[in-house]
């Protein structure tokens, strides 16, 4: 099957799923997409934005002849409809999802009914803030969008769903799902329990002297931003990626004692080696 | 003395100094601006660009009838001007700077010859990059400006102080040096610390695959911002404001810990409590 031939399902019209529905309509990249949605009102609003070309609340109704179904609500309702949703898919349809973690959805995917097409999905971008209001088009121009197929997934079904990728201008980037949730534990787990630890911190000195907060400027705001996240969808992420996370926290912990260490023992050639080790790296990126 | 009869020689034409320069400049705020820098190249942008009135390589001549002289080059820098300035400055001028740091060169200001007027400074905005290139006239606009004024320092100079302050759109907020370090070592230099570690132990990771690094998304790029920043002005801030850095880290450490136990022990309403007091704190800034 052809991507323009397609019915693409968007289940979960947050900042992902709406982007995403977004683009395939703004593309024309499909025959026909599917918004389907708890609240009347989220589909109201993207049918206005011109978002989805149909929209639904009942998850069953929706799916039922979409060729492609796209679950982009946070991991743990992923988890819970890839358990319900096997009766209802179309059979041969294309499952793909943009959930954070990947081992524990390919795992889930893994039961699905036999004919049905999985492939993990994770695209690698987000905004500060969530929901359908914040959803555009060009979300995902550019960005790397992995892709985890498992080992039934029909060679067709893989490239279809890589085109989808590409037609919402994304970069395909197949990984294997462990080895995926291992480097998104580095490259974005940590990052948010570093910024976590920050925040509390600063709590602890601005509880003593509130006027901390308003000498807050862009340094800790940037560092500190993605603390403000939802976390609900943070408490997904670390209930379905706990053995990765808990390795780089112990190697950033690492770093910070040396880094303790070397201003302790005011070893400014050690402190500057480091220093220096993490800002050329950073400007590299 | 008004300010707007004060000839002001501004020491340093970095982004600090260039944009210090560049708001008194556009505001028409002083009779003159003095840019003094090693090199004839930044005063001739300095110059071309209107930041200054008036363009100097040598120290001693810039300052000789300056009302108020600026220190804006990093702290070590500002601390060996501190001891060698005193006899060429103009007798009762007022000496202000506008380094991170504030306790090592109160210290140095304190040895300033009798009859001139010391005051500390710290604008507390910044950007990614440095430079004369990335200096605006308004970098200061509605940021606070701490202002240190000493023991010693006459009340007419403290007021001329925060007029300049107030002149470049910055407000003026007066702290003790020691608790203005205390702060700023935990809503400045904590952040640039946490983000070097991440740096650090994301380039373990990506040292046995370094596709990690074109996953790398907005939360990682935020996070670690700061970790690219000049090292020798990082280094100089290190070794003036050890001991509070250090206390903050220790904070820090013991806030990751904590983290990485209730996700170790899978305790997820202590995890739960812990983003959620986060969240809420960063989302208040």
């Amino acid at each position: 099957m052809e991507l323009s031939e397609a019915r693409v399902a968007v289940v979960g019209l947050g900042l992902m799923g709406g982007s995403l529905a977004a683009a395939l309509c703004a593309r024309n990249a499909c025959r026909e997409v599917i918004g389907i949605a708890r609240r009347q009102s989220s589909l109201h609003t993207a049918l206005t934005l011109r978002f989805i070309h149909r929209g639904e609340t009942d998850l069953c109704a929706g799916m039922a002849d979409a060729d492609i179904v796209v679950l982009c609500t946070p991991v743990g309702d992923i988890l819970q409809k890839l358990g319900e949703i096997g009766p209802w898919l179309k059979p041969g349809a294309l499952v793909l999802d943009v959930g954070s973690t990947k081992a524990a959805i390919c795992a889930a995917m893994a039961d699905l009914p036999a004919g049905i097409q999985p492939v993990g999905g994770h695209p690698m971008c987000g905004k500060e803030s969530s929901g359908l209001t914040m959803a555009e088009p060009g979300l995902y121009q550019d960005r790397a969008f992995v892709l985890c197929p498992l080992d039934r997934t029909a060679v067709e079904a893989r490239s279809l769903a890589e085109t989808l990728v590409r037609a919402v201008g994304a970069r395909p980037t197949y990984l294997e799902p462990a080895r995926h949730d291992r480097l998104v534990a580095a490259i974005s787990h940590l990052p948010f329990m570093l910024a976590t630890s920050l925040v509390l911190a600063a709590e602890r000195v601005g509880a003593d002297d509130p006027i901390l907060w308003s000498l807050a400027a862009g340094g800790f705001r940037d560092t500190s931003r993605v603390a403000a996240g939802s976390v609900p969808m943070m408490m997904d992420i670390l209930a379905t990626n706990r053995g990765p996370i808990l390795d780089v926290l112990r190697l950033a912990q690492t770093e910070l004692a040396e880094l303790a260490e070397s201003l302790q023992a005011d070893d400014a050639a050690q402190l500057r080696q480091r220093l220096e080790a993490a800002a050329e790296r950073r400007r590299r990126i």
